[in-house]
């Protein structure tokens, strides 16, 4: 690992240095692991009180932390500058830069300049593969399908006849695009194949993690947006359409033809009820079930999911039905003692 | 593709045409992106307003829908008679139609006429594949594993030992039966693994989504009955028995032993429990947590799964409550205020 | 299979023959399922009263079990002897015992004694594979992994770069380890990605199943904790430390950084959020939310998830509620009608 002193990466991230900017920096840790030779960061107020115990050679940190004989590097986004910074420490990513003697690649496959490809990988007729992008060991292209430039397709990824992946996208290992959408029309209790002839386009700089499946559409498409970030484990149903910008966490599930808006932000194991629309900007909690549209901006949670405040609410009022329940008690024996009382005539009781 | 006239593509599905029987289709396409050359359908009458604004050069439909001035083939079942039109124009599934001599098949596999097999695919030992079906790039047969004629294995599937699959199932990529089911048995703190000696069968006319998980048997077998779909990232646990034409959503899981009845329906990201029952024809809604039998029949809700109209109406009592909570605290004020009078001789007030 | 008296398996079990020590005994089979030839077992005494309808030539049992004319054989923990019992006539795993020409391996990569390697399977620089490992067709173990002696890794799984895993490990079909933790700077709605350059350690005797996904740590490790088992579907996120010998069921989801004790249960589709605590030997039931830590040996249920007796109550004030309704109309009753009593004069009614 290459070392840079303290100043250099202040100035690679627009930071300035408060304290020894000629100490030398040779990786990045966390808090309580950096050494004298790491540099470290805190990007949440909540951990500010462990940096006066850090050993680190240099913390990353807005003006809102302060520690004794610490060298800082000051930002005003120390999350942001830390990524940077841990980019230009980090290890190259373990994935093909050659063309692999083992892998099948269809005389009428097109493959970019400079790039990788996998032993055992399959690249199938006519797939299309962009300039330096890397297919993993046992990656699977189908007919017609394409990958963009500086892409990275990790081994076992498959992806299916005609699908289309942008530009620096990165795509997991073991993730399916373009599987089948689940769509049957039933006659008799018969259920009848509905052919699914569409396919997926994933934009630009999408991610999407480990063993995901992303159906092609039933006609039309399925679409990831420009910039949007999926998780591990991730189901997107047929002709789902998801804007750029947005982050969905693992185990979620979107079912089909879903409108999903920009820059949304999904937790865990959130599930969307078919032909809905997901507003821009809005935030489902985790384990929501989202089961009518969503307006833009709102925050959801619980199942059927709610705008968080009201479903906090009816959370606290559920808490205290065991007082409710004690009042509406105490309010019977008064009653019933009255009752006693007015159904007797006057000082007979 | 090929074209069609209205006329026969009435006649394929038994329909009327009402219209311009002459015109020529070579298409299928969505409501609102149909062109002049494309046949698209309306199914539910909640799109029917739609259809005076398509520009598809018929429209599938029944009785209920109307539109002057364009050309309809009036069916009963309009979106059984879209899917069989829209077989009618898809195009062949692209998988192996020969066997790549990158797969490698044991010497005593046995393969039927016209079978496929991708680069990569693995067939182990005295393993059978009938005829016509294709198995994809990379797949795994087992030891002893069958998948019957027409069935089509989508690439990366893996079909462990013994797991015997049935004729003209579809099994999408990245599926997995045959795994060990989850059984240990755990004394003094060490969880000791039960032998998972059983296998998997699946049934006729299956079809699984990607990337599921089918556990076998731990003794004796799992079964997915016949005419079943599943869709992606499910979970079957060993000795789960499926009835014939069950349809169940993403990420459902259904723990072990349970006993699932015939065209029952799994909304997505369903949870049930080990060693119940759920009778034919019952329905559960999405994201349920199902902890006891389900009567046939029957439609079940939210988690701990309730029949779904007492969950409803739990759910309009949980809304309802702030209202109760006022009104309790008005009672609470009204018999204050008379406790008071009642305590003060008559007339003090 | 061998045969075995019934006097033998109770000596390798510690248990003791009651009825026809001398029987021969084949196979092992369910209650209702086994055949004069087989052994049986019953473990939980909700199926004693099927005893006495077994076919099964020999019961493995507690004193508690009784049933005239069959042969038992006394343990104190029958699950245990059955396991055991199990795993004598349970046929060897069908897993690669020699190394394919078809495999890739690398020229730096080390291989142990008795090592077996799939067709297909990749093995690349500098990963190390221990004595008797056996690594399934299509396997991929990334640059400077390591597997321990014993392990057993099925086919289509992906150990990534620098990956760790232990002795006597276990590790189903289509399994990914050491995938990209989810973590993003955002600036100006651009995710700016952080780096993943941490590891995963899969400590001695784990077992994990089919399709689940385990991300390497951002910086540090993700680690589980010796003798734990997951298993299908699972999400383990970024930096997350399981103990020793927790068991976790199918599709749940666990989210980066957050501490899971040693012998903790957590049932199917449990989600957790990031930077929590899960005590030592907690519960966590069947699609629990967790959004806060959780005590040492509590048990834990409903999402938001509370401690199970709290929960209960809750679940069962809500199924009240229609009564809490009546009763409070019945209150508004009878106090309304003395509220017109006491606003006219006495005897006016």
């Amino acid at each position: 690992m290459a070392g840079y002193k303290v100043r250099e990466l202040a100035a690679l991230v627009g930071g300035v240095v408060e304290g020894d900017g000629g100490r030398v920096i040779t990786g990045v840790n966390g808090l309580a692991e950096a050494g004298p030779a790491d540099v470290t960061f805190v990007a949440n107020p909540r951990y500010a009180g462990a940096v006066k115990d850090t050993r680190a050679g240099a913390v990353i940190a807005g003006d809102d932390i302060a520690a004794e004989g610490k060298t800082f590097i000051r930002v005003a986004q120390p999350y942001l500058a830390f990524a940077q910074i841990l980019t230009r420490f980090a290890p190259a990513p373990a994935v093909p830069r050659e063309i692999s003697d083992l892998a099948f690649i269809h005389a009428t496959a097109t493959l970019g300049k400079d790039v990788g490809v996998g032993p055992f990988a399959v690249i199938e007729e006519g797939a299309v593969i962009g300039d330096r992008a890397s297919i993993g060991a046992g990656v699977y292209v189908g007919p017609g399908a394409a990958v963009g430039p500086d892409s990275l397709i990790y081994p076992h990824v498959a992806l299916r006849e005609r699908v289309r992946v942008g530009a620096r996208c990165i795509i997991h290992l073991g993730t399916v695009v373009g599987s089948d959408g689940f769509g049957f029309a039933t006659a008799n209790d018969v259920h009848h194949k509905i052919p699914q002839v569409g396919t997926v386009v994933v934009e630009d700089d999408v991610e999407i993690g480990a063993n995901c499946a992303i159906d092609r559409g039933t006609m039309g498409e399925t679409r990831i947006g420009r910039g949007s970030k999926l998780d591990n484990l991730i189901q997107i149903a047929h002709n789902v359409h998801i804007g750029e910008g947005t982050l969905i966490a693992a185990q979620t599930g979107i079912a089909g033809s879903t409108r999903v808006g920009k820059y949304c932000v999904f937790a865990g194991q959130v599930g969307v009820v078919p032909h809905v629309t997901i507003g821009d900007r809005a935030i489902l909690a985790a384990q929501a079930g989202v089961a009518k549209s969503v307006p833009p901006g709102e925050t959801y949670f619980g199942c059927p999911a709610r705008p968080i405040r009201e479903a906090k609410r009816n959370e606290a009022r559920i808490s205290l039905l065991a007082k409710l329940y004690e009042r509406v008690k105490e309010l019977e024996r008064k009653v019933e003692q009255r009752e006693g009382g007015a159904g007797a005539p006057p000082g007979r009781e």
